[in-house]
């Protein structure tokens, strides 16, 4: 090999909304492989939302980028060389592998896919994280049952489309709020959702209570703020909130200010509870098998933003949070080679 | 009997904090027992925090008392006249009454106590609904482990004091917030506190930093507003927070806004847990058996803040927004004959 690759790395926290002055594109050599590594091409980046959090200084449920690191999420890659027994050239892998067109990892550090069952980039979807995080976030925490109104906001991105339709496959009545009457459309007609809320052109608290004659038992909150703060009014007695994400202050520099939740949950002896998928590390199998059961009955559809080529791996991360994407967003690297 | 007495009805819904006006004196009949009734004599009334949600309008999780209507709450009787062969006179009784000198009751609607295993007015609070408040919600759900730190807010009231006592004979580390210097040395020389907080003459963000050093794992909720805020940032891993009041905002007339919890919902992975006493109706014989337990063995010490005479009813209520009280609030009304 011998030669060099584009890498992104972190050139300074962002302020508020990321911008393209905050990552640096940086040639770097190539590695190769020692004894029980592998050299892999990266063919499919997984762009993330919680990937902001990362971003800043201080504590959180993993530690933060430093500056002037290469930027890493979920990747699939493809095995060129291998210097390990676990793995042969060809082999298609996932692993948690930087912004780059190349990477030298542990043969630990990944492990193999099946391609050929699904496409490669569902392993970052609805047969990875995304997938997971809806699965044990709605039916762990959620535990939606039949008749009941699951209320799932973000419901057109990776995680909200699953719950969406795992919540339905459960017999659950389900309302989805998304950003674009594209997306309250996909929902209704291809995903099967009983009703959807445009929260950009519609008022929010109004059109909840519309679509929620019943109220609302489970709010698979995925996005915070006033999307969030119009849901607790309707909570049904007993409600159960898994508080997956809130992309909608992500990107605050002032205080995220809104209604307090304790007379709500007091008055109708609700639940929240925030996680993240690596809780349930230990039950990823079950999962696992669970989804790719449904996708394989037909019973599960998931859509994919695929952005081409490494150069724009920023563009498809700035786009999260311009609300750009229906289900998840990936980046295209290179194809794999059969 | 043929005599009056007087009753304390809701003579207009409060705006805001409640005032003397808000309520009515009225005389009434004392009426007289049917087949399968009592007449009882009030001994102790209970005035508590929650009964100003009831004072609204609009669904709770117990129905709102309506203009004109007699407030009522627990209350402690004697038996006068019984047309019961379930009770006799002078049995010292338990139930929800109204706020008046006798009632008329169905044998059904109050059951004996046993004032000479503990005072009558024990039954109110420590060994009744907030003790049972403190047991349920504090072990159920907040589930403090040994060297865990555990916060409790409102810590020398009725439910709080109770709640810190618990903790500790978990083997937790316990830190009280109360509004008085009185009350944190009651917390810290008579129930044994690890550290206390006075949140109206410290700064509480940095005092919990202070007393929290390793974070906090419960958070028993009482209050609400700035003091529940002060809380979010300091939570640990798998925090737990069960939400039991909220009195700062009983009172409120605008919107109680303070920052989202959700971010740090998801970056600890926390849970808040609203709830009532009565969710755990079906478990109160063992929550007052184990509470009544740890009073004999001296292991529970609990205060009242005992307003004398009907009259005072009201003034005892309306102090329990002035936070003038430490433990149960109660007003006795009679003497209980032996």
């Amino acid at each position: 090999m011998g030669m060099t690759q584009q890498t992104i790395q972190l050139g300074r926290r962002p302020k508020g909304t990321p911008t393209y002055e905050d990552f640096n594109f940086v040639e770097a050599p190539i590695g190769s492989p020692d004894k029980g590594e592998v050299l892999v091409r990266t063919v499919y980046i997984s762009v993330d939302p919680y990937l902001r959090g990362r971003m800043n200084e201080g504590k959180s449920y993993i530690p933060p980028f430093e500056v002037g690191e290469v930027i890493s999420s979920a990747v699939i890659a493809q095995v060129e060389k291998s210097n390990s027994d676990r793995f042969s050239e060809g082999d298609v892998v996932i692993g948690s592998l930087g912004w780059q067109e190349y990477s030298v990892v542990k043969d630990n550090e990944v492990r193999k896919v099946d391609h050929h069952q699904a496409p490669a980039s569902a392993y970052l979807s609805v047969l990875g994280m995304t997938g997971l995080t809806a699965y044990f976030g709605l039916l762990d925490i959620g535990k939606p049952k039949e008749g009941e109104t699951v209320v799932v906001s973000g419901a057109a991105g990776a995680v909200g489309s699953v719950v969406g339709q795992i919540a339905k496959l459960k017999g659950a009545r389900v309302v989805g709020i998304a950003g674009s009457d594209e997306k309250t459309s996909y929902l209704k007609d291809t995903l099967g959702f009983d009703a959807t809320i445009n929260y950009k052109t519609e008022d929010i608290a109004q059109a909840l209570k519309d679509a929620c004659p019943d109220g609302i038992d489970v709010y698979f909150e995925n996005v915070g703020g006033e999307v969030g703060d119009a849901v607790f009014p309707l909570l049904n007695n007993f409600a159960r909130i898994p508080v997956c994400g809130a992309i909608s202050s992500y990107n605050n520099t002032e205080p995220d200010l809104g209604p307090r939740v304790q007379g709500y949950l007091i008055k109708t002896s609700s639940l929240m509870q925030g996680f993240t998928v690596g809780n349930y590390s230990s039950r990823f199998k079950e999962g696992a098998e669970a989804l790719a059961g449904w996708l394989s009955e037909g019973k599960l559809t998931y859509e994919e933003t695929i952005t081409e080529g490494f150069d724009h791996t920023i563009d498809a991360f700035l786009d999260l949070f311009k609300g750009a994407n229906t289900g998840k967003a990936v980046v295209k690297v290179s194809e794999i080679q059969e």
